[in-house]
């Protein structure tokens, strides 16, 4: 038998503590041992749930209690989450985690604690929810040499512009809808600005290309920029608009890694992935182009990754999966500045910013507001900068080719 | 150090010695340690082969080679492939395989084998190409109780429909362009007939439910009776016709497995998923719906599974991996004849055959040859059958709802 504790008993922790007992057949069978959930630790009172009898206020009891094996941090952010992931590893037990704010930011540094005592610590729930994401890469990709990663990692901005383009509402109004049903915060800053893509792509590149990738070094460029004009011009160019992550790696082994919105062809498998769901693609050297799909948020499509984790943890008591990467070096790093794609632009200007350009494709010119839409050729950044030097740019994205 | 021997040096075997050696670094790094190729085995010469120097002609040799940890069946069939899968089991060796015929047939009987020997029978490959899909149901879904699978199981009979959809084509054609790229046999019952797709169903639907079962034991249907008629009023319909294997679990424990070309509708991500592509779904309790998507076939993808099993095997030469599942049994199954579905039917009868239906959809009524096609409402098999007594029946495919 196995004890668990939870820490944190919101969406996650309880969806946790209920796939553990509405699954614990399945599960057991699974694990070839039985899963005991022990502690839930939270500040918060629950006199009405069926789970108080675990509930602890002190994470001292839990640390210090030997019984304990795996420990599930849903607490979130990286305060007190840091320091509990922290201690319950020095106290030799593996940490499994939804956690992808603390994966991002000290991931590296959890790992090596994790290698040191011997222990594991997992993280399947922290991109794409339920999604099986970080084993795929870590396992079943493991003879690939991956080149690139790209996908929709946050459900409630790919919820948000689904609106916006199969309704025709407003930014504004798809964010109230959103916030109204659920999908997103009263503070919408993290979806909404791309930080919560930003930590997954992260994620995603650390483990995939060996190296920690710092959220701080990623540009991160979120959807307030996507107005309906966007939408419909991309519309016109067989285009979806999407917040796609994006992480490519060199064959000299410098990696770059940015979020930003981009018009993907209607053909494409990403762009036909709607509302809350994820979508994400891996591109390796043997394997061509694997994509995941599913719901990338919600409560148990979240807890059925982290009761994987709990399983994973549980059969690897004593020896550790190989889940390791090194720390970032400046030299490994290249600025996706220089990344170059066809760009979709909408400026403030007649056909003589379309002239800057050797072949691009007219979606609009002269518009309402001398509005002017269209697509280069492919180019970096740099180039494109230069060329539209002195014209009021309202909008520039990428194209995924 | 790991020592690999390889059964059967053809498409999938030279692509497995091909990764092995061009992504020897990425491989060393994920099994932590090095993985040898030390023979080959097949009946013809290879004098031109860089790996001419491993080539073997008698199994005995790997048999009694105790150096050798790992055997790679990619043989195929179930002749000698299945008694040297035997032997090498037998022999304390864990057997890493791509062949599903194998796998649906004798999979129960080879893993129990390997259980009892206390050593691994992985086939990540044998479904699915190079997608990750065996190890995610067993690992990733673990804390899931798995209701339903269904999927493009295969690339073959994708790319026909796909060509006939897109192209306008014929079967007859579109087979014989499948032929001159490669992506059919000369002989190629076994992909328009659903027999692959059903050994690949069968191999998902044992992993995901626990209890082998036997493509003979599989209603399959292919898609020689698809036409181009059939193809134009789905798309009336706002559909896409696609071969799925698909695998039911009721709340009683009974399962049901069968193959059969479906109307797909246009939204479904399904739907978007050409060529050789393969698509397939898995819907849990806990995840809801996930999908996984990628190159079903082909050298490089096949053998990018099959490696990545052998570092999953060499990682586990002491302990072994949970996969296993019972025997099948006549009261564990039901027939899928009686799951209920919306059914397009194309008949040569006039309005007649739509108004033995309380809600039909018409497509077409009275057409040439006195062709009419409509979509029923939610109805199992016999039912419809009941219904269409007396009446020239042309096709009759299932709606995936």
């Amino acid at each position: 038998m196995v004890n668990v504790a939870i820490l944190g008993f919101g969406v996650v922790g309880s969806g946790v503590a209920e796939v553990l007992s509405t699954n614990s057949e399945q599960i057991t069978r699974n694990a070839a041992q039985e899963i005991s959930l022990k502690y839930i630790l939270d500040v918060r009172d629950f006199p009405d749930s069926r789970f108080k009898d675990c509930l602890v206020k002190d994470f001292a009891v839990i640390e210090k209690d030997s019984s304990v094996q795996i420990v599930v941090e849903t607490i979130g952010g990286v305060g007190v989450a840091y320091d509990f992931t922290k201690r319950a590893i020095l106290a030799g037990k593996s940490v499994v985690t939804s956690n992808k704010e603390l994966v991002a930011k000290h991931g590296y540094e959890l790992l090596e604690l994790a290698r040191e005592r011997n222990v594991n610590y997992l993280f399947e729930a922290s991109v794409g929810g339920g999604i099986p994401i970080i084993r795929p890469i870590s396992q079943c990709l493991a003879a690939n040499e991956i080149s690139e990663l790209y996908g929709i990692l946050n459900g409630t901005t790919n919820y948000i512009l689904t609106q916006m383009i199969q309704n025709g509402v407003s930014f504004e109004s798809a964010l109230r809808e959103a916030q109204r049903k659920g999908y997103a915060e009263a503070n919408p800053s993290a979806d909404v600005d791309g930080t919560d893509a930003c930590r997954k792509i992260c994620i995603l590149a650390s483990l995939s290309f060996g190296r920690h990738v710092y959220p701080e070094s990623v540009p991160t460029e979120g959807i307030t920029g996507v107005t309906l004009a966007d939408v419909g011009f991309a519309e016109r160019a067989g285009c979806k608009i999407k917040l796609l992550g994006r992480a490519i790696r060199l064959d000299d082994g410098r990696v770059a890694c940015y979020v930003a919105p981009h018009l993907i062809n209607e053909a494409n498998l990403l762009a036909n992935v709607e509302g809350v769901f994820n979508g994400i693609v891996v591109r390796g050297n043997a394997i061509g182009e694997v994509m995941f799909y599913g719901a990338g948020a919600g409560k148990l499509p979240t807890a059925s990754a982290v009761v994987a984790d709990i399983i994973d943890a549980s059969k690897h008591s004593k020896t550790r999966k190989y889940l390791n990467w090194m720390d970032s070096s400046a030299e490994a790093q290249f600025d996706p500045a220089t990344i170059e794609n066809r760009w979709y632009i909408r400026a403030e200007a007649g056909s003589e910013a379309i002239k800057m350009f050797d072949a691009a494709e007219v979606l609009s010119c002269n518009g309402s507001g001398n509005e002017t839409a269209f697509i280069t050729e492919k180019m970096s950044k740099a180039v494109l900068d230069s060329k539209l030097k002195g014209f009021k740019v309202l909008s520039a994205f990428r194209v995924l080719d």
